[in-house]
């Protein structure tokens, strides 16, 4: 199976990569934009093919090692 | 509107920070892992309900700042 989490910083958390990519972005005459946030993505293949057991998985990833889980929320989303 | 932009690595480019969390995830007892990549998602929200003006607008914005196009691709989702 194939999993992708999106990482991102919670709302309220300050996000200097954002704003940085915003400013940098405006200084380039792009206008108009807001809420400009920069988080990761992680694509993983794993074996077998039991989506529960796979969910739970990286469920635990994210947990230990994978998301600071005070300042960051994921999302997993699981494919074939 | 809301746009959701994927950078990721090539295929064939070397990803040291996805060996990396291969690697550790390893160490956690966590097997039968492969492909493991990282990339940036950044989201940000778009003034104007025009989908056509705003996807070429994210394409622009890819182009000459927020992907190395030599070794990154990118995919961008819009949303209302």
């Amino acid at each position: 199976m194939h999993a992708r989490i999106h990482i991102t910083l919670k709302n309220g958390v300050l996000d200097p990569q954002g704003e940085a990519v915003h400013h940098a972005l405006g200084s380039l005459g792009f206008e108009g934009l807001s809420n400009v946030r920069q988080g990761k993505v992680i694509d993983m293949d794993i074996a077998g093919d039991d989506p529960d057991a796979a969910r739970a998985s990286v469920e635990a990833m994210c947990q230990q090692l994978l998301a600071n889980t005070v300042i960051e929320s994921y999302q997993i989303e699981l494919t074939e």
